[in-house]
């Protein structure tokens, strides 16, 4: 919770009126049917604790993602098993390479620990190369990466990726992999470290129902990990009842909804070129990325100007290594695009 | 969230066929109407993060206590509170009354703490003395009390409730109180100390909508603490999105609702001296309770015999400070008190 002020995130709807929200990068479709039924349902259900092992939930994450329940760890959104990561590795050294998630170093500072921010160069559009490797040593306790990373979009290569698995396995280094958004990459571009873990592999892989499923209200995330000592300490940590019971039942009922975030990126499959495009006309500095939103460049009081039509995207403007007119827009239906460009055609022109 | 093993609580109802539960102390009437409607109601717009600030929810809370917005704080259940707290605090010295809820300890340790336990004399039946006032000295960071306790029922007497607060004022001591329990008490026996509070004042007064509302199963907590500095420290241990837009919503039908918990005040006037009278007859040892659940203590094996039955109580045996066949019993209804006594005859027979 935020107390009132320092509240640094997209999806601000409440402190001021938004009639579109373009800074919130959830499923445009919203949240399927079957996650809304199972809710109303666990409404009759609400006075009992909720399962503490979340063990029905974690036997299907289990066996979607090819892996044992012991291995799946579920948290009240992914950004609290962020917090409890943190909290139970107590890394000396963490390298954070920037921009990136805001809540990497906040989570790292409140476990004491002031991370080594690792700069990703605007000259190469913020992709992250090979010259990571080096920066991995054996006194590098934990390397944090997000795939594709919020705000740029860009993937992590997949060679680059696997290089850094093999390179954390000699070091000793913990790799914290955050792929919250990839359910909603095109398939051809996706590519998961899930199928390459090994027994004992110190790599934490981050998920989230919030977007792919228009699950962000209700708060549910889990990790994949094969480290058991590691999840037990997260576990430690907690309390036993972080995950609702409508949480629960919600993400069952998502799991077995396979087809919606796969309608999402056939959307975003000709959203997003195009809304690219119509951007770029506008005279928009656009990056190329892999997730469902786009990172804008360059154009002085773009946000403020949107802000006050109603119309709300993500000033990035205070994530670490970028500045001010940076901005993340989320891709969604076309209706909802083109009235995003009218809005910004009308702010650009004045 | 807890692995596979060691959870220690009451309402586990998933591991095993349970057709009664009076292990957890929740309101037997259930959840009100008004709070399924407002869940239902918000499985519409889940696709949103939760408002970070729980605005609306925390003006309600504090209009309702006396307080304003700031002293108030939420959380993923009471639960996250104590932990959130404890990580926020990091106490040297934390003097702990036991038996009592199990999670202080866990939260403490969690928070890299070794509590000092201050054993409460079953003699007494488990009262609260005024010699802990002598405990607490200048080198107590910290006294943690839950009133009425969990699982004894007592509650701190009004007068050294008040002498407690004047001693850690005078030592510098922070006291977290643990109100969970007190919607559900007498009201001429109920005594918070909510108008007592001064500015500044080092308190940490702890509230659930688990109880009194039946909401265990959504997960709803509040403190109030007159500390800002500690409220902001608490909030930065935490995601800003850990109070679910279902949980919020909730919260608020529930506030509209003061007669719920007081229907269940006027239940356990009638339910809790014949259950006690019912509970002795059948020879057990029962302590007088100001909660909502009584202490029960004596018969070997009753815990196993009533599980076999599909009757579930709580075992007390791992409480620090307890022993085996030390039992807690929640007062539902009639109904269920008798089938729960009936099942207890017979076992008893056995």
């Amino acid at each position: 919770m935020i107390l009132d002020k320092g509240y640094v995130h997209g999806g601000d709807i409440y402190s001021r009126p938004i009639r579109l929200d373009f800074s919130a990068n959830v499923n445009p479709f919203g949240t399927p049917e079957a996650v809304r039924a199972a809710v109303r349902a666990a409404a009759e259900g609400l006075s009992a604790y909720p399962d503490p092992c979340c063990g029905p939930l974690r036997e299907k994450l289990a066996a979607v993602n090819g892996v044992t329940r012991e291995n799946v760890i579920c948290g009240n959104g992914a950004a609290e098993l962020i917090y409890q990561f943190a909290a139970a590795l107590q890394p000396k050294k963490a390298l954070l390479p920037v921009p990136s998630f805001a809540d990497y170093e906040s989570a790292l500072v409140a476990a004491g620990c002031e991370p080594t921010f690792y700069p990703l160069q605007r000259e190469n559009g913020f992709l992250l190369g090979p010259d990571i490797l080096d920066a991995i040593g054996p006194d590098t306790d934990l390397l944090m990466l997000c795939s594709p990373n919020n705000p740029t979009g860009r993937s992590v290569p997949r060679e680059l990726l696997l290089a850094i698995l093999d390179r954390c396995r000699k070091t000793g280094t913990w790799l914290f992999l955050d792929e919250c958004f990839l359910e909603l990459v095109d398939e051809d571009k996706a590519f998961s470290l899930a199928e390459h873990l090994a027994a004992g592999d110190r790599v934490f892989l981050l998920r989230a129902f919030t977007k792919a499923y228009g699950m962000a209200g209700l708060r549910l995330g889990y990790g994949l990990c094969k480290d058991g000592a590691l999840l037990e300490r997260m576990s430690r940590l907690s309390q036993p009842w972080n995950v609702s019971t409508p949480a629960q039942a919600a993400g069952l009922a998502a799991l077995s909804c396979p087809d919606w975030p796969q309608r999402a990126r056939a959307l975003f499959q000709a959203e997003k070129p195009w809304l690219y495009g119509r951007l770029t006309q506008l005279g928009l500095g656009v990056l190329p990325g892999d997730a469902n939103f786009l990172f804008v460049t360059g154009v002085p009081g773009l946000y403020g100007k949107l802000l006050g039509q109603g119309v709300l995207i993500r000033d990035c403007g205070n994530y670490r290594g970028l500045q001010a007119d940076d901005c993340r827009i989320a891709v969604r239906t076309r209706a909802e695009n083109e009235e995003l460009l009218r809005t910004m055609e009308e702010a650009l022109r004045v």
